[in-house]
């Protein structure tokens, strides 16, 4: 039988594909390397040839998805009509969209990354996407600093600050999690709410606009997401 | 022989003493939880009766620096005479003032946990130092609230967002970490300088303060800090 070479990217992604599937059919827990192994026939020095460990796979996975996520925008991203402000908030529009309608994976997601004890994942798959991110905010507060819109001194560092602001809600997200299915249910969101208003209030000022300029949330978007099953 | 039966936090600082003495003295990597079981003279169990591996041992001291650090400006954080914004001020020029005089050992402690592969320890110390300080500057920022200087909608939200931020600082600290020494030295300082006073731009902003309200370097900080030996 041929042996069929396949491109590294190729295997890459088939790899990745696999465990994607398998880590939301099983959950990621009760998924090994092996069976993902297993699931595309090839050796294990295959698989660790392009990575080293499970946690690999989610960070590999996030970045894809971020980098999907990004080409899903691309329109917007690059529409020559649409000034910073607007382009920042279409994008955060339609991101929000995209994770109403991916809300019960997103959901089923979240309980693994969420774990007190997944902490470590949390910070890998958050810095896999802050670096698909980073030069798409990056561009957008460069255009909005050049309109006179933004005021900040360097637009990278303002993305890079905005980007990992977003950790700060971890241990509000995680509360909610908790609360889901409780009497607490409804404090939580709520909390989380206002928790999220408040980021979109502190992306505002850190870009020099006036608060409320970008918001964060909409009405029922923080309970769609973390009501989903 | 009589057996000597500590109080149970007497024998965690007891433990803490020693992995810090000897983290400083060999360098944490080549520090093993054997070496600290050995220096004080205790059994495998009494050391895993308080913590799990060598990663919790940092954290546990991180905490104590924490916490002492907060303890050495009590007169600062109970003056009544401070006005908020005051106040905060007076705790950051403190806190510079002591990182400036533990210089060698902070940056020998920088070299180890800003370490690509030890990133997962950062977020740990990171969060140990977070929980010490949200309290604190929560508390702070009630004032400056309630003085009308500070306009934000939720103190302890702020204090979170805040303190979150400084990890937005980490890769730029690793940048010059990793010049430290080469030519690129003084350009790898000057960023994070930038970086720096960004830092504190951003901070002011989320307040709902002036720019340059609270600086967050000075001139020599930055250089004394990241090439002490």
């Amino acid at each position: 039988m041929p042996r069929v070479v396949k491109r590294p990217d190729d295997r890459r992604n088939e790899i990745l594909d696999a465990a994607q599937a398998l880590f939301f059919e099983r959950g990621y827990e009760r998924t090994t390397v092996n069976d993902v192994i297993a699931q595309i026939g090839i050796s294990k020095g295959g698989f660790y040839h392009h990575f080293s460990a499970k946690e690999d796979l989610l960070e590999g996975i996030t970045a894809r998805l971020a980098q999907d996520a990004v080409a899903r925008v691309r329109d917007l991203l690059e529409d020559p009509s649409l000034d910073a402000l607007a382009r920042l908030n279409g994008f955060l529009a339609r991101s929000r969209q995209m994770k109403v309608e991916d809300a019960p994976k997103l959901r089923a997601a979240f309980d693994v990354v969420f774990r007190p004890e997944n902490l470590v994942l949390y910070h890998r798959i958050n810095a896999a996407s802050i670096a698909v991110m980073r030069p798409v905010l990056t561009g957008i507060i460069a255009q909005g600093k050049t309109e006179g819109v933004f005021a900040v001194p360097d637009p990278e560092a303002a993305a890079e600050i905005i980007l990992h602001l977003g950790a700060s809600t971890h241990d509000a997200v995680a509360r909610t999690i908790a609360a889901t299915g409780t009497a607490d249910e409804d404090a939580a969101i709520e909390a989380l709410d206002q928790r999220l208003r408040f980021y979109g209030v502190a992306v505002d000022r850190i870009l020099g606009l006036p608060d409320g300029s970008i918001p964060f949330v909409e009405p029922g978007f923080t309970r769609a997401v973390m009501t989903a099953r």
